[in-house]
């Protein structure tokens, strides 16, 4: 399968540095992974310096590259701007970050503590914003091009119950791109997001719904194309939206989802389900009709 | 109910002629009515004239106002010019359209013929900009203020399945409203668009989708609020649309479905299907776990 | 002008109790008064009690209908709490919410502390999560039926430089409204947006922006419709997103602002500035060249 | 630079058949060309078969891959199919179309005659639909896989002045990708659009705008990022939408235009006019005011 490889070009990221939140595990590792292929040196970054150290070293093992771990509560904009500056330090420069760190969970919002709404707030959209107002700051004083690319959902945009602080932070963080890259665009910094559909990461889905609900609730239901994504595919689009061959792509949020969305939202899409019979049937009233 | 009872102040449509296309069944002859209850003087015009005299008694027995009935193929540019000619004769002025005529049927796409798929795009877009051209030439020619109210759908924004299309031809309904609502207002012509989920009129949804069919794709179920619109609710909605109330509304499509797309579009809508007790545990895991 | 008239029937609100925060003072004083004369009791809040006082003074005197002021900072979710209890005590419910209370302020995004860019959050979203959860919490407590009526920002969808925080944080509130559009309209609670283009109160624009930058940036040249939006106007939009009227509106953002958004927007819209006779060129070029 | 550099593997689009509509000149050449570099075969179609000849033998010149040359007129039903049965017949087989056949003209609305404005509709909408429709059911009657490609603008979205037949037209496309990404993803056919800002070529812009008008309506003043594309950036694109790379993006339009249509409609983007002093003097008035 084409989305089970790396699609650029053999050192398409070579010499940049890039910084991704969330580093650690699930699709944050495996775009770092794909960052690697590609010739770029990494930092990744995220609360448990261990998951960090264990990830940095694999990618080096498997990639040969470079990736420097960085532990960091990113709601703490001090810390976090005092590992941004270890980070510089380190390569010489940062010449991207991916906005990747998140929370989440899933709940009924009337049953959320105010704390727990707050929580998922603040480390989304403040901990981003923190992360990419260190990072602009810096460029723009050092006089550096940048880009940052910024993990959201489909649901920054449609909304979704159940998951009301997460929808609500990542709105604000595509509302965000989209003020920057008009902003910054003048400093040579571009701004994109990524609104991924399913792609499932061992553990994060059943932490997120245990069980038999895992079951019930089965994405792939959802999706036209049928199945959830594979990491490769994501990784893909992520390598060329931090790449320079994407220069020309500025404010834009691409949905990579099998279509999932639209399948929801289109008033006659369940109409899929009408069998071939019926619609001959239909067919055959429409023409004795009119 | 008060969603049974018209909204605006007495009058508020006091001395407005307006031209509703389809206006002589369904939602059209409901937007009409309330129209003339509100003051106005009306136009009501489709291609068969014996529906729209008889739409045209009733509606002045019920209501007292006057409505000029006059049959028109909309594809036909020069039909419609001389039908506008003859309605603004008439009235000595038209100061509203509202493009409401359309045609619609439920289909595989790929089962479509060219020629069906052409007359939907012929009569919904072709129709619409030709009503539109004819009107919007009209009173910048006299320089007079004029409104353009176009009835769509969701999926003009949403695309949807087997309605195709009609989704085509009224995105491009959308688009001439949003085009049009900034070319225009100079000359001081405003333009709007509704869009509007599942308002049942009789013998239309049988028409489209019949028998069990019908049944199997209850709208309700895809609805939030747990019920189909009132006419008179999308009555209240294109008066204040019309009407010089709404005069700083201008380019803007306003979606009055209960929540319909939201519904289907947001990725954990679904789980409104999990129980009290499910939740319960999950949130017992996850204190356990966290 | 029909603009600067209330257009719903007289008692629209009767019998409503609607909670409105920044109450006190600009747009949310004059939703506020336009509530009151259709029949609707008042709770207005915000930080400054000796505004509110004057102001609820001031709307009694002129509609003879009650308002209590009450003054609290909503990001303090325990103090919001009481102030709701206290509100819901005085007349023995809250019917409607309208989360209009904000803050901004114009500034290159590099130039923003963390501390600035977190109050702006933290008042908008944070604030409006607060309420948005107090009251949805004691409506589905007690089983009764409530409406949301959430005050956003064209740049909510659009992004816009120079107000970032803003951006991203009404986009937040944006994303709460559709969400629990969804989540609880099954409990009767419905949720809409109205997002404003200028209109100007006195004061804020000039504190926003002194002196001769106001001039310079004069948004009427933004405006297809060459004029801002009179006070009136958004109070008749929000009494009818407030009212049962728009019982079939839910999850959905109005925007009013005279096609603002729409004429930057549009690729070709500059060429508004084309004179007549260059046209006249274009047109002989195109028929000689083809 | 390296958005002047194809970004794919070699060999990305090896052993894949793809026609391009409106491939014989500008933009669709460019395409075409990156396609046969990366292992494509290729049918070209337009309405001059001695523009298609040209362009076909100098791609084959420069890449060494096959190029098929087959004259058309879009809006005729009956020849595209028989164009499509005979670059079928060809090659064995067509994988991919690229539906970038357009026509457009800059004019004012109420100057349009109804043949011009229904001119535009049919060649892109109509044209569209036709070469969707017959691809579409032979792909679904060989139980073969597929891919759409569709070329719209940003105006698809946000409507525009004084280009209102195309934008309505090109809405009616995205409509049309974004349905069809649903209805036909079960058949193993995928749909996306691309929406290109200003990607000059060579005549075209003078074409549709000479002389000094050219340069008063200079696009790049528009733009965050302060130019035009070039050519091979949107290859990259394109190129990656037709590729099994992108097998998980459905349904998706992808704006490629540096920014453009968000620095107009964002409502503060204007402010980048104002100078360092200036910021440096609001900051301090607000610092002294509160």
């Amino acid at each position: 399968m084409h989305y089970q490889k790396g699609m650029l070009v053999a050192g398409a990221l070579e010499g940049q540095v890039l910084l991704v939140t969330g580093g650690g595990t699930g699709l944050g590792a495996a775009m770092a992974r794909y960052f690697l292929e590609l010739g770029a040196k990494l930092v990744i970054c995220s609360r448990k310096i261990e998951t960090l150290k264990a990830t940095a070293s694999e990618l080096e093992a498997v990639t040969g590259g470079q990736v420097v771990p960085l532990a960091c509560d990113i709601r703490d904009y001090a810390a976090l701007s005092e590992m941004y500056q270890e980070a510089k330090a380190h390569f010489g420069k940062i010449d991207g970050v991916i906005n990747n760190a998140a929370a989440n969970f899933i709940s009924p919002t009337n049953r959320l503590s105010p704390n727990a709404f707050h929580t998922i707030l603040d480390i989304v959209l403040k901990g981003t914003s923190n992360m990419t107002l260190i990072a602009g700051k810096d460029w723009i004083q050092d006089g550096k091009p940048g880009v940052f690319l910024n993990i959201v959902t489909t649901y920054a945009f449609t909304g979704s119950a159940y998951v009301v602080p997460s929808a609500a932070a990542k709105a604000g963080v595509l509302a965000l791109t989209r003020s920057l890259a008009v902003e910054w665009a003048p400093h040579g910094i571009r701004s994109n997001a990524i609104a991924p559909g399913p792609f499932p990461t061992e553990g994060a889905w059943e932490r997120l719904l245990p069980g038999h609900l895992a079951e019930k609730f089965d994405p792939v239901r959802r999706i036209p194309l049928g199945r959830v994504g594979e990491h490769q595919e994501l990784a893909n689009l992520a390598a060329y939206l931090i790449s320079p061959y994407s220069a020309y792509i500025n404010g834009e949020v691409i949905t990579i989802d099998g279509g999932e969305w639209l399948q929801g939202a289109g008033q006659f899409n369940g109409f899929g389900q009408v069998k071939a019979e019926e619609w001959d049937a239909l067919a055959a009233a429409r023409k004795k009709g009119g």
